[in-house]
């Protein structure tokens, strides 16, 4: 028996770009894909893409996959870092000899997700907002963080860049509150429709 | 293309008991497993086994497949719990009518595995200790911890048993330091062989 974790078919079926070149249009895409996942019921209102910081080739694409794929971990960030990490046939996309990679997500990571970027080897992470929106507009439960996340980040190498297109991805998350989708939050208080 | 986690062939290959009585029992499983999965190169020196809590029936048992698997968030807890949500078919292992479910785990969850724990739905957490011999002994990097992490799980409604069978588990990772084994750690330093 194996566990698999799947991309919805659009996104499989897509051709992507091979390269996006600035900070902002990377996070344009991901974020268009955040939307696109719970539009279509494939998942939450998270995305992620993984590039090789320097060219801006795109490695890999993702997004929430928890209830299509009846896996609590599979959040975007440990869904996308996982298919970047089969894509280039290593558990570390840090090794030696390697472009720095960067991954890119239309929010701030939960407390899992935190530690899935550090233990990934990527050397950056953008993403475009990091207060309280998420929890207040959807309902979604971050989990607890350690003090000063970003710092804890930057001491292990790796560099985060924050509120990038902020206004869009918020968008997003009141669009996903008036849709009345179902929120899960473990036992944070199990599965409530949000808005 | 799927993200797949496989379990290591001597795993697969087992059969496993049907149900564990004791706490302690549950734990001895656990710690054979974390020894095994070292002692055959499958991952690292870590185990988890989900339980319905009551009745000790085994839902799923599970190992540390970071290198084998080329994830680098395939850590045990990660791994068994989503095995025992494939297994039951569900995202969530506290959903409406379930039995209560326990996650047992040879040390401590690191910062990623905390998060997964919280997301699962299981309701109680055992663990063989909790204090820096994993980071002293073996040198694999926890990552940072929310203040009163144990407080966290419990203000979710997850119960903590700590400190069982600690000495079983803390010889485990002394031979694992002993064997020269590559520890990875992402970000805190790359690969590296410990001890």
């Amino acid at each position: 028996m194996v566990v698999e974790i799947s991309l919805p078919d659009w996104l499989s079926a897509e051709t992507l770009p091979t390269h996006i070149e600035s900070i902002e249009d990377r996070m344009r895409f991901v974020i268009a894909l955040s939307r696109r996942n719970f539009e279509n019921a494939t998942g939450g209102p998270f995305a992620a893409a993984v590039f090789e910081e320097a060219t801006g080739k795109l490695v890999a694409a993702g997004v929430n996959r928890v209830m299509p794929c009846h896996c609590s971990s599979a959040h975007a960030e440990v869904t996308t870092l996982s298919f970047a990490q089969k894509r280039l046939g290593t558990h570390d996309l840090g090794g030696t000899g390697m472009p720095a990679h960067q991954i890119v997500v239309n929010w701030r990571p939960c407390t899992m997700c935190m530690g899935a970027v550090i233990w990934s080897g990527a050397t950056s992470l953008v993403i475009a907002g990091s207060d309280d929106s998420v929890e207040r507009i959807t309902g979604f439960d971050e989990g607890p963080m350690p003090h000063d996340w970003q710092g804890e980040l930057e001491k292990r190498g790796i560099r985060v860049t924050d509120n990038v297109l902020y206004d869009e991805a918020v968008a997003v998350f009141h669009a996903f509150a008036a849709s009345g989708a179902v929120v899960y939050n473990g036992r944070g208080g199990g599965a409530k429709t949000s808005g």
